[in-house]
């Protein structure tokens, strides 16, 4: 069964802005890039040809169209890149490896934008293992930084679906969060210190890879998350982890989200900071699965809700073995769960890991969906969820949900896919809002997120606007202004 | 043998106010006072009396003269408390238990700043233990948190020598560190969201309770080590872990720092996340410990260093001790150590931390010293103290060197005693300014920081400003101008 493509839409400039300005950006444009491509050699200035690589998000959800792609190939000529832009007032949309979610990295359709490509930063600068840190450039793809850790003996634990692509600078301009952040955190907690070029063109240079340093404001914070809308990252010290010497997978049945919340607190006491993984799937999502990918072995018979658990030991490879055994024993004996299966082989737990990570891909197969990346107190869950599904199914009867994350951070990927044999893209384009609106004006009311780990971008504007206190939006359009003053750096994402 | 008592300084206000703005100030303040008795009533606007306990610092080296000491009893006074200041353009000086080492939380000696104690504002607001958090107002007591912690059965975990009499709102406002970090992170890890003044009275209700929330720029961390001059922290929510079932501590004896360093990966590879503490002291700290404390038990005789390590597990804790001693084996047949204790009651674990406490009270007997709180790459810190060693020694021949520290995060406090029999106070006077130089300077060269946990205050405004990258300072200094244009959050502090 094939989906229909998802629409394309187009990213469009400011409104408002006046003739005598368009022309005024016309002779900037030009003269940015004779200079350019001075700096940079004209290879490196892409300006004609198909740029859809750089111009057409990987949802191919946004369409815009660049003045052209710069690709500098070190910190200095970024920073030569953004002074030209300061000086012509040309903006800037800087992208790593084009995996965004939100729409947050590519041009709008102007004409007038200048994408900035990380991909040729991608070095390792060093690494430093007595210190378990490792600095890297912005553009290396995460798989290569996992890898060169992985070379040193050590462990970089950021994980996700786009880690053979995405770029290191865009997991941290994003926040990017994954599998692992119930014991290492997300892509915020992992880095100790940037290099990033200012919207002047400078360069701060805190490539600290210090565990703690209180000499004034939290600088590297700000900039993670921000979305290239404060400066452009270019590259980052990260911390790196001893390798465990074991990691044990395990699937659980429970009967509901709340005896989900009981096993993840019974988890959490009895292995500490062992319990490196805790993700949930509702019924329908691993139907999905069995449906469009009837060759994956379910490990368990259909339960109301299916939990995958991963316990990762520095040592003691028996004994962590026993002591995951014995949790599963007590969830059993308190009727926490219904049953278990705990992986035998590496194999058995890639194949439970893969059931867990082609659901999104089986919601492609189904056809058009409704996505939300929410996230609320972990004791909130089961509430909000009884909630919101009956809020959904009130107003859109046969609706399905495919209702999936990791509980351990509180952060449900609470999908919404269009009554069985209904026209998806139709129902999509009728209901989306409405349907948005109900979800997230729960998650408001259970103080939730709507936007857990794939950020603001253009997707998720209005619900900035709408949902964020005045206070909160206010205090950071002046960082905005105070960094920005120009408003060149990624224009018209995250705030407006 | 008593030391003679540390110099006090007054903090002086800015240069060149002129005699027209003086008497501004003062009609000013005389209006400000009316008001501020009016909202809080007449007894939570302290004017007359003995101020000391907020106009001098705890070192004693910090002395001001308040306006008055405002204490505001719920969030929605302190909004009103700084819209007031802001109306009437009176500086605001925030203080929570008044432990900082830095001279941040004391007045200047103008008269004419507010001292605002958060000190009211103490309540427990909420406790989730499915979502192990708590949230709690800034002016409870670092213990009073912990212990509000271990009531719901979990664990709060961050501890520091002033935790009977610090606040939580000072620790976040400093972002304090501790003995817990290498397991738990500095206080900013500890904390998911933030209740805050802003500098125009404005609340921004920032309590979230969530683990990943990417929806704009991360002001959380923006307030966290910002030393009350971009805003004022009301309340907090905190993380919370479960309580670990055993914690064992030891002490090994090393021949170099850079066994210690081999000591550390050894025990980070084995132990994991259940390292939660590693601390070393030079033979000449413990040696102070034992001249002035003699009644306390050495566990081990006088080594090079010597190593405090703790490891805590969730559960098994048999097969804890087990991996804990075999740890210790292997140190001892790679010849990494020489010798080893572990402790076989809470009673000699007591002692063991007991004995590291001890250091700095040691060092208060033995009189005044020169003190210093950096970190630098752990790679790098044999190299660091090698060479600083020798160069101090080269320098003042005789000096002595009592450095302790928490290796696992690179904070040293490397400090400095003037020679045995000297006059300790004309030492430090005479040769402060140098010590600091060549220590600060060994600093730079290995990447590290003049402010490892304790911030910058008054004390290391110099270094600020000698030592940071002017980019750095430019992006703080815009950062401070767009949320406090007035300067009336503890000017003169972090950033000047």
């Amino acid at each position: 069964m094939s989906a229909p493509r998802p629409t394309t839409y187009v990213v469009r400039p400011p409104r408002g802005t006046s003739k005598v300005a368009k022309q005024h950006l016309l002779v900037a444009a030009a003269a940015l890039i004779t200079e350019l491509r001075q700096l940079l050699g004209a290879e490196q200035v892409l300006v004609d040809g198909d740029l859809s690589a750089w111009e057409l998000d990987w949802r191919k959800r946004w369409r815009g169209k660049a003045l052209a792609v710069a690709r500098p190939g070190s910190t200095a000529e970024v920073a030569q890149v953004l002074q030209a832009c300061a000086r012509h007032g040309v903006s800037v949309v800087p992208q790593g490896g084009n995996t965004g979610l939100v729409g947050g990295g590519v041009p709008d359709d102007s004409g007038q934008q200048l994408l900035l490509s990380l991909s040729r930063l991608k070095r390792l600068r060093a690494i430093d293992p007595a210190n378990l840190t490792m600095t890297v450039e912005a553009g290396m793809v995460l798989q290569a930084v996992q890898q060169a850790a992985s070379d040193a003996g050590l462990l970089f634990p950021l994980s996700l679906a786009a880690e053979g692509s995405c770029s290191i600078g865009g997991n941290l301009a994003t926040n990017a969060g994954g599998t692992q952040v119930l014991r290492y955190g997300n892509a915020r907690e992992l880095c100790l210190g940037l290099e990033v070029v200012t919207a002047q063109g400078e360069v701060w240079h805190g490539l600290s890879g210090l565990r703690k340093d209180n000499t004034g404001y939290d600088l590297r914070d700000l900039f993670i998350g921000s979305e290239g809308t404060l400066g452009v990252i270019t590259a980052a010290t990260l911390k790196l982890f001893p390798q465990p010497a074991v990691s044990l997978t395990a699937m659980a049945s429970c009967a509901s989200l709340a005896d989900c919340v009981r096993l993840l607190s019974l988890a959490q006491s009895r292995l500490g900071a062992g319990l490196t993984g805790f993700e949930v799937m509702n019924t329908f999502s691993l139907a999905l699965v069995q449906r469009h990918f009837p060759q994956l072995q379910q490990a368990l018979p259909p339960a109301p809700w299916t939990v995958l658990l991963e316990f990762a030991e520095a040592d003691d490879a028996q004994g962590a073995r026993s002591r995951f055994e014995a949790l599963l024993e007590a969830a059993l004996n308190n009727e926490v769960i219904s049953d278990a299966a705990l992986a035998e082989s590496l194999a058995q737990s890639a194949t439970m890991w893969h059931l867990r990570e082609s659901i999104p891909l089986a919601q492609s197969e189904e056809g058009l969906n409704v996505k939300h990346d929410i996230s609320v107190p972990v004791s909130a869950i089961p509430d909000f969820c009884e909630r919101t599904d009956a809020a959904l199914r009130a107003a859109f009867p046969g609706i399905r949900l495919v209702n999936f994350g990791h509980l351990g951070d509180g952060n449900l990927h609470y999908n919404v896919q269009g009554p069985e044999g209904s026209d998806a893209g139709r129902f999509l384009a009728e209901h989306e809002a409405q349907i948005n609106a109900i979800v997230y004006d729960a998650v408001q009311d259970c103080g939730g997120s709507f936007s857990a780990e794939h950020g603001v971008g253009t997707l998720k504007l209005h619900e900035m606007a709408q949902r964020k206190s005045p206070v909160a939006l206010g205090l950071m359009r002046a960082i905005k202004l105070a960094l920005d003053p120009q408003g060149l750096l990624n224009p018209g994402r995250v705030i407006v």
